[in-house]
């Protein structure tokens, strides 16, 4: 038995767990097959529901080589018409706030109510933590016991522009293999919120008794964000400082100005340990989607966030090639030393490396 | 007499107030001069510290003429490295604050301190409306009176890429007329205190008693950026009020971590209008350039910000190019339409246009 058999065998042992997709576990079984499996044949599977070939399909999306992404654009586009009937809600918290057991709870609680969820991630970091949000499975081991269930770590990377993409062509994915409720998992202290915020219906914030949103980390534009705050570990002898915490916060939000969405953002105590508050939660998310999609403004996002993204990718797209040319690679290195020994303006230098580009190409 | 000679003819009356410099006043004489004057002369003049040239000079900076672009980058060149040798500091705080007052307050002090200085602003949404900071020159009478002093209103501009560019521009210039002591004026709540931040050595954030930060509408970020937080108003009968923020500020700031530039954030109180708690503002401020300047850090973030302009220019310049491409334009009205409808995935409508942007060129 070669090596690769060997895992593929064990990769094999571990549908135990139907939920959680090893993503290793994908990549070898493509590695076998994806010359095999044609596009129509991803698109199929994928409408079927197929969770492995869902899987596979986005292990194409987060590929780096050039002939998978084409596959894979391919793949989406024809998925596109099967996707977008969906609530895709953006969750968020600093660590220790209990996100994982949070979004365990609230994902077997949707289940319960005849739904398939998929739990998705951005974290840019992860390539460097290896992982730090949702790369442990076992911590949603119950709820990746769920076949109504999808969990996949958040793609690795570098740059938050190309993970953001990977996480968002895999939303379209999901929604198109029938996974209508979509959670998106951030951490809650960097720039990733504003990407999750521009892919996400509606987001909620996980925040725990006992601290100032100073001490939490929270930037007030997360806050801001949000159109439901939730005061989660309200059990045990912490639920007076959970509603402490909720009465501090609803005070809070009584300055803020009404959204476009028309959403008065709430705030309310859960426990995700004792699965408490959590039914209350998901209600108010379905309130919140049939109050924007009478007022339009559920429509009106989803199509301002299709032409972010657009713009956005835009932008990345022109700056990879800037710097992927091999004159400009040269010749910026000149140039940044100059701008350090203040010989040349900074915005001179970059005119000069645009034109460069700009005429050479 | 023809009505740009009676305009002109106005502009010279308005020379009583010698440090602010009427923006149309310049442009006025420039039209009439500036064919006359080259390059040298230019550079010549604003190394002599005469005010009018260095104003038109600035001109040419914000001018959207291809022509008057060339000639101020080649003075802006020349002048580097007369430039530099300066405080650069970012003064911010919500409107109402006390801002102008406060500005004039300290930019008098550091006049009495045998210093020169030189108030730009950065407020993007100027041109909308009608520079709602520093465009009122009224409002710094006294100061605009100094000799030593120099002032100018935030260049209009609908970008705030644009808008920075220009101001951090003009910051060489003002340098290299002497101005050593620059303040840039923001309004503290949008995405230009960012913009500021990369161009000042030190960052001001002034607030006033009575509020929470809550309810000044001041972002986290920006408060972890300052390095001074200043007070104003602790006057009258709201001495105690100021003391007592003070004091809560403190506290917060005590949970921060230690600056990389090893600066540990204060907060004082001060009177702008009674002008009390000037001098310590401006000791402190000598006291974190000693202590830059001795750790390196001073040069460090120069540099650093340098590199920050040139690829801030380079990806702001590249989208320009792309955006002002016929092809680009016809195309992407009809990608945009097919996104909006489901059509296209975003991102591999971008990339349709990237392809053909770059094909093109």
């Amino acid at each position: 038995m070669s090596f690769s058999e060997k895992n593929i065998k064990k990769d094999k042992s571990s549908k135990s767990l139907p939920g959680a997709v090893n993503p290793n576990a994908a990549q070898q079984f493509l590695r076998k097959k994806k010359k095999n499996r044609s596009v129509e044949d991803f698109v199929k599977g994928i409408i079927k529901g197929d969770r492995m070939i869902l899987s596979q399909a986005i292990t194409l999306v987060e590929s780096t080589r050039s002939s998978d992404q084409s596959k894979a654009q391919q793949i989406i586009e024809a998925c596109l018409p099967h996707s977008g009937n969906s609530i895709r809600i953006g969750i968020t918290g600093i660590p220790g706030v209990g996100k994982s057991t949070f979004i365990e709870a609230l994902g077997k609680y949707v289940i319960s109510q005849k739904r398939k969820v998929a739990v998705l991630a951005i974290d840019p970091s992860s390539s460097v933590t290896k992982g730090s949000i949702l790369g442990d499975k076992t911590r949603m081991n119950d709820l990746s016991l769920e076949k109504n269930a999808f969990i996949r770590p958040s793609p690795a990377g570098t740059s938050l522009g190309g993970v953001a993409r990977k996480t968002r062509e895999t939303i379209l994915l999901c929604e198109a293999a029938g996974f209508e409720t979509i959670f998106v998992e951030t951490v809650g202290v960097g720039q990733s919120e504003t990407a999750v915020h521009s892919m996400v219906d509606f987001f909620l914030l996980l925040l725990v008794p006992g601290a100032g949103d100073e001490l939490q980390g929270i930037k007030r534009g997360i806050v801001e964000m949000a159109d439901i705050l939730a005061v989660n570990k309200a059990d045990g002898d912490q639920i007076a400082a959970a509603k402490n915490a909720r009465r501090e916060y609803r005070n809070a939000l009584h300055l803020m100005p009404l959204k476009e969405s028309e959403i008065q953002p709430k705030v309310l105590t859960c426990s995700a340990i004792e699965q408490t508050g959590i039914d209350e939660i998901w209600k108010l998310l379905l309130e919140n989607q049939k109050l924007t999609k009478k007022n339009h403004f559920f429509d009106k996002k989803r199509k301002e966030q299709s032409l972010f993204w657009l713009h956005e990718q835009i932008g990345n797209g022109l700056k990879d090639f800037f710097y992927k040319n091999e004159k400009v690679k040269k010749r910026l290195e000149e140039i940044e030393k100059e701008v350090l020994e203040g010989k040349r303006n900074s915005f001179s230098a970059a005119d000069e490396l645009l034109n460069m580009f700009l005429d050479k190409k």
